[in-house]
């Protein structure tokens, strides 16, 4: 059993058991990099010392003798000889890079005769003392656990009274007097000498970097980044080489291209005469690596040749730490360079340009939610830390944003009119609310989930939104937000966070997200790959345009009922609902197709051929009629009736539970002459873009929503195709088209196999067939849905990702009933979980055709697919 | 190819080819009773006549000849024979009696010559003239379309000239007179003289009994009773007997028991000299059949003794129609008799008790609608004939009830308690009417459905209900209930009709339903066969001994949530609901406690040892807070706190979907101290009832409503067993008990076999199933469904009958599930549909293995499980 490997035994692909860092030593000695010698002890020899009696073995001892005897022979010089000493570093390094949270001894092997040696050796006395003393420090740190602060004390007390102001002030005298101080402190705390046995220090070294793997940092950020507990941590052991070995020495960090904006070229600084510690410690300026090419040219041109060589052998932009001793170029680590969103980007194309990856690494390589980073806005990070919260909520929709608080739709859209900035808050937003949240940098409510009308609207528009702040007492009448003590009131400044949910006080600036070049390559090269369709919920122009541009292969989602919400629509609307005979509802209808035609005609030309789902109305009647008694005392005024008349028709179409109420195609089963107007409007202006743009025949696709048996469906079906022919006839001319349904209903997917004998498509509103499985109104769910999260009974938002157990098993069941009577039948998804990777993945492996999501999310969900 | 069969050659079993009369009467021949000889036309016959020309076909008109000689041989008479000439009677006959429908000529045969040799061969002009008379009016009724008045009006007119009060006065030239005016009125209506040819006469006669099949009101009735349109009639052809050939002659009609009371014995009627629609003329008044005993005791015996071998040949009580001529007994028909439900249930009792069928056979006549006419009371027929209807809704719970309209629950309670038998009406009814519902003979609601609150309260309290009156428009301020003009206040008389649904103006008297005896031996039987259990929906003292007495073999639901609405408390209650944090809660709910423990020692007590299932709460728990703003001044007063702060607390926990809300088991999980403390009452109380009644020891099973996912039943079940055992142990005492759930979340069923694994129990609630799988709210539906019921888009109430395509297949699919985990799983329904025949067939075959129902219904639920 070997516990103990040497750097020139192992290999890149070695990280479980050599740790990360141990990994890319043992390649970059495979590849015969300036790699000072040495060898790594195993995450197995830490994991048996960890279960064992925390004692290290013998054998364990034994092994590392061994190697370290193989050490002094390489280097020529003895561990713990007193003319000639060998001296080492001893470094943690498990499978996953957790910075800051393991520590480094350097210099192991000094002792109070090695020291002499050393300063005899290298003929500086100064030198060998300072390497003394940083290895008393960090031993006593790492292994004893002595304050950090207790050595600095005794440093800066000593430059005090010598009247120094720099550590390079300090001769070798003065270094060789603060030793015999740090040993004291040794005395002192520990009550034992400072262990002059090399062997001793190493086994001590070695046991304190075991144990660190379950010090309380390091558990905590296993948890935060859901590591496991059981990997281990290697333990690496190497000659040292000092950057600190005078003028012609040094030490520094790079990167073969640059991590902020993935310009090519390296990018990094450098310290001389210094070791590791001394860059990140912060006493010292760096210098830009520019500058070695000046001081000196040669070293520069091996590093630049070296990390050309590291980034094409891995493929991938390199960190490297490297050190100069007398002129000669060290290389200490080597890893996969931590990057921003655009630089990720930027890197990957290069990469596939400069032929070292191909297409498809490339797309593996990219984090969906990087695209996020990469298309909104951010703050600036360093006003960040300084701004005041003023509350947190749900992260809506992405993206940052500051302005003037108000508290209404109209109020919002007046003084945007205005020229301000405006962010609207209200408790929750309703359709009504639609021209003031067009009008606003930001929105936030204080009620609602991720799928609220809120949530759901901004994402589609790409606005910043906070949702379900329910800290915030939002009083639309005061028109003051209140958290605690603090009141806000209208006019008053505020920033929105929508990545991360946060709200702040006052104005910060943010920096543009907006990379749309980058991120096109990248989602062509993925639409490449991908084997699922993704199309867009949008219905509106800018929706739509945002779509295309983002990679939408169509529309698969046209929610109709939003286009009931402009001033003159909802009046015509509302007459509509307020006739009290048959024939009362034919002006109104009349009219509304009017706008719908308009619509529908500026849809399908600007989708040039590519296909369009469009969904026919879906809400209940109630939700177009007025609420405010400003809104009814005008409704009355404008259509001729008492407010009382329109108050009972309000009460009337009151429900108990909307949700499950009077809507969707039910709406068409009492009054069909709604449906019967919508699909006259699709077919009637298709057939006029057919005229104009012949060269692209977009075929619509009209979707029903809330089918819940096969009879529902048989009669709508039977009765808008006799719409169809009569306006075929009457316009002697004839277009292709689809007549499908949403499975959204429990019992539509039970009974998809009936329900697919009068459907040409399917698509799943994941939405409300989430509602209905659960029996969760998203509305209501906020009142428990914490609790939930807290005694872990639901570990992801249905509403987000699709539950597989549950709807998901729904869902198949109605796949594999559906293509059993039609194999070739194409089926969809267009609720908000086609937005997130996880679903998508599991939506693929059902057998979906194509998703439909927020136009924002479609590169994330494209990228995913083409990952796949 | 037979189109026609004589009476000795077919039998009972052939009703589809002879009709139930033909087969009736083949049997009797078989039987060597006295049945005059004669043969019947198939219904094949018919059908082929009707699928032809219309024509009836040369092969049929030979068969009957063939057939009248064979009749001409044995009843030694010619047909058409002028001196001993040989007449019959016409009879239609389908395979399941159509009362009215289709009629019957006779004396066919005559003509001018033939009535001269019957005058002659009997002796009696006035017999013969009669006789021919008849047949003109019933031939030219039933075969020419001649209105009876007609005839009817010749005969007036005849008798007022001469003076004569009743037809005995006519005599025989007074017959032959008219019979020569009968003639002329053929020959002005159809121009045609009356056909004096006896086989042209048989042959027009045939066929318009064929073509009688498709007259409208034969249609009407098929359409009505669900009668197929391809079975087609038979046509019976028999030798003439004559009940008016004097006053040793006769006609009438007996049951071998009586059809109203069951009572055993021969129960009818006859009249002397003469034919059988004499009786039904009702020109006579008909003796009863006991007086036949005194005028002719030898017929008498014989008709005894042939009533006595019917009912034992046919295993039921038969009607009987019968014709003595010259003191010779003849039987014209026989067929099992109709009957009350009361009178069907005696019969069953006594045919068993007399041997003459078996249990089995019993259980299988009874039809479960007639428990219903059995237990609750019914109005008096003659009554409804003129009372006024005030309005219709839908039938939501059986029994008849007068009294004073209230329109509150506190008036309705106030009036009662003074004495007076009241209505309540409301809009709907809600669980704080509760009182007012008790004291009520009838409850009247104008929205809601057949599982609307106030339907399920009073089918579970057996009183009258009509839900969904939306015709009323009730308006509870004003306390008045309008119709179109006519407007009801306070304090004016209605009477309600929940079997019909039928609403009337005024009081009306009625008759009690209560024959607990008869049933009890018919549930006893039933309960013998029955595969499967019926438990009982109840949570009061009186459910709780009703079901019982109905045959319940237990409580399958318990809904702990009616417990909480007396008035100290709900006072507790809301106490709980307003606390403001969790220190505050405990006095009420130990309060609560106490409450709760009194009902279940009063349950399990009277349960002695028969299972009981308690749900813990399920409602959100703002069903709880007052609705109006006295009951919150009341509030405030009585907790000391602001009517703002009351009414903060109710809007705060308003839901837009309070059916999707935070209700059921999602309670427990934000506050688990509701369910332990309704546990611990349930364990503590069922220890005390243990300790008392030590040789009934009940296992309560404790069911926890709306989970929808393992981990909650996981959580919930390790968390209640934690209280239990503390119990135990505190109490030093151990009783079995169980823990299960409701499925009525979709996704529960999805992942029954997870969520098994932490059951003992499972038990479909399928109201919210329903709901749920449909997305419906029954609260809602109200709205639409009539258009769905217009368009036949839903053939049957889902919440009445299990939607076997939809939410059966869901049930299946958890059964199978929860089976593979626990294949010993006891699985029960206590929905609505556990009442339901139909559903109750399809329950079992998909292998639930006890149902629970409102203990009105049980009955009828074991009767359907045991006739399986």
């Amino acid at each position: 059993m070997n516990y103990v490997i040497d750097f020139a035994e192992g290999s890149k692909e070695q990280k479980d058991l050599l740790g990360g860092k141990g990994a890319n030593l043992a390649e970059m000695t495979k590849l015969q990099l300036p790699v000072p010698t040495g060898f790594t002890i195993t995450t197995a020899a830490c994991l048996d010392y960890l279960k064992g009696d925390s004692v290290i073995s013998q054998e364990l001892i034994v092994e590392i003798h061994q190697h370290i005897k193989s050490v002094e022979t390489r280097s020529k010089k003895g561990f713990g000889d007193e003319q000639n000493p060998l001296l080492i570093s001893v470094r943690s390094g498990s499978k996953f890079s957790m910075p800051g949270m393991m520590d480094t001894i350097l210099n192991l092997g000094l002792n109070d005769k090695t020291v002499i040696g050393l300063s005899e050796k290298s003929g500086d006395p100064r030198f060998a003392y300072d390497c003394y003393r940083r290895l008393l420090q960090m031993f006593g740190d790492v292994v004893c656990g002595i304050d950090k602060n207790r050595f600095e004390e005794q440093l800066d007390f000593y430059k005090r009274k010598r009247q120094y102001t720099s550590d390079t002030d300090m001769q070798a005298v003065d270094w060789q007097e603060l030793v015999a101080v740090y040993k004291n402190i040794f005395l002192e705390v520990t009550h034992q000498p400072f262990p002059q046995d090399p062997y001793e220090q190493l086994v001590l070294a070695v046991e304190a970097v075991f144990r660190s793997w379950n010090n309380r940092r390091a558990i905590t950020y296993r948890r935060l980044h859901d590591i496991s507990d059981s990997l281990g941590t290697a333990v690496n052991i190497q000659e040292m080489v000092f950057g600190n070995f005078g003028t012609d020495s040094g030490t520094g960090v790079a990167f073969t291209r640059n991590p902020a904006t993935g310009e090519k070229g390296i990018f990094g600084e450098f310290l001389l005469n210094a070791q590791g510690e001394d860059v990140v410690a912060g006493i010292r300026t760096p210098q830009p690596i520019s500058k070695l090419e000046i001081l000196m040219p040669e070293v520069y041109q091996e590093f630049i040749q070296l990390s050309r060589l590291l980034e094409t052998h891995y493929k991938d932009m390199q960190d490297i730490e490297f050190t100069i001793e007398n002129q000669k170029l060290y290389l200490l680590q080597t890893r996969n360079g931590k990057r921003t969103a655009k630089s990720a980007f930027k890197i990957c194309i290069q990469l596939v340009e400069e032929g070292i990856i191909s297409k498809k690494e490339a797309i593996q390589r990219i984090n969906p939610t990087m695209i996020t980073q990469l298309l909104h806005p951010v703050f600036e990070p360093e006003q960040l830390n300084v701004a005041e919260i003023f509350a947190k909520g749900l992260p809506a929709s992405p993206g940052a944003a500051s302005g003037k608080l108000y508290f209404t739709a109209e109020a919002a859209k007046k003084a945007h009119d205005l020229g301000e900035k405006v962010i609207l808050i209200r408790q929750e937003t309703s359709p009504e609310d639609i021209e003031g949240m067009i009008a606003s940098e930001a929105i936030v409510t204080s009620r609602g989930g991720m799928t609220s009308h809120a949530a759901v609207v901004a994402r589609g528009m790409g606005v910043c939104c906070v949702a379900g702040c329910e800290m915030i007492n939002v009083d639309e009448f005061l028109e003051q937000a209140t958290v605690g003590e603090l009141v806000l009131k209208q006019g008053d400044c505020i920033s929105v966070d929508g990545t991360t949910g946060t709200i702040y006080l006052g104005e910060i600036s943010y920096v543009e997200g907006d990379e749309w070049q980058l991120l096109e390559t990248i989602i062509n090269w993925a639409k490449e790959m991908a084997e699922m369709e993704v199309k867009a919920n949008a219905e509106t122009i800018t929706e739509i345009n945002t779509a295309l541009k983002l990679g939408a292969s169509g529309v698969g989602l046209a929610r109709t009922e939003h286009m009931f919400f402009g001033e003159k629509r909802i009046f015509e609307m509302r007459k509509m609902i307020l006739a009290e005979n048959e024939a009362a509802i034919v002006a109104p209808l009349n009219k509304l197709k009017e706008f719908q035609k308009e619509d529908f005609r500026e849809m399908l030309t600007l989708l040039k051929g590519k296909p369009c789902t469009i969904r026919l109305l879906d809400p209940p009647l109630h939700e177009f009629l007025p609420q405010t008694t400003a809104e009814i005392t005008h409704l009355a005024e404008a259509t001729g009736r008492t407010e009382a008349q329109i108050n009972d028709r309000i009460e009337e179409l009151q429900e108990q539970n909307p949700m499950l109420g009077h809507r969707g195609c039910r709406l068409a089963i009492t009054t069909p002459q709604i449906y019967e107007m919508q699909v006259a409007a699709i077919i009637e202006s298709a057939l006029e873009v057919a005229k104009s743009q012949p060269e692209h025949i977009t075929i619509p696709e009209i979707m029903i929503p809330l089918i819940g048996s096969y009879e529902e469906m048989q009669w709508l079906r039977e009765h808008l195709i006799e719409t169809i022919q009569t306006i075929f006839k009457r316009e002697a001319q004839v277009i292709p088209y689809k007549i499908g349904t949403m499975l959204e209903i429990p019992r539509a997917c039970l009974t998809a196999e009936k329900i697919a004998e009068y459907a040409d498509f399917f698509s799943f509103g994941t939405n409300d067939l989430t509602q209905l499985t659960y029996g969760f109104s998203r509305d209501d769910s906020g009142k428990f849905i914490s609790a939930y999260q807290e005694k872990q009974l639901l570990t992801n938002d249905p509403f987000q990702q699709i539950d597989e157990a549950g709807v998901g098993q729904l869902m198949k069941i109605a796949i594999d009933k559906a293509r059993q009577v039609d194999p070739e039948m194409k089926i969809g998804v267009c609720g908000e979980v086609g937005g997130d990777p996880q679903s998508i993945r599991f939506l693929k492996k059902i057998g979906v055709d194509y998703i439909s999501c927020s136009p924002y999310r479609i590169p994330a969900a494209i990228l995913t697919i083409a990952q796949e």
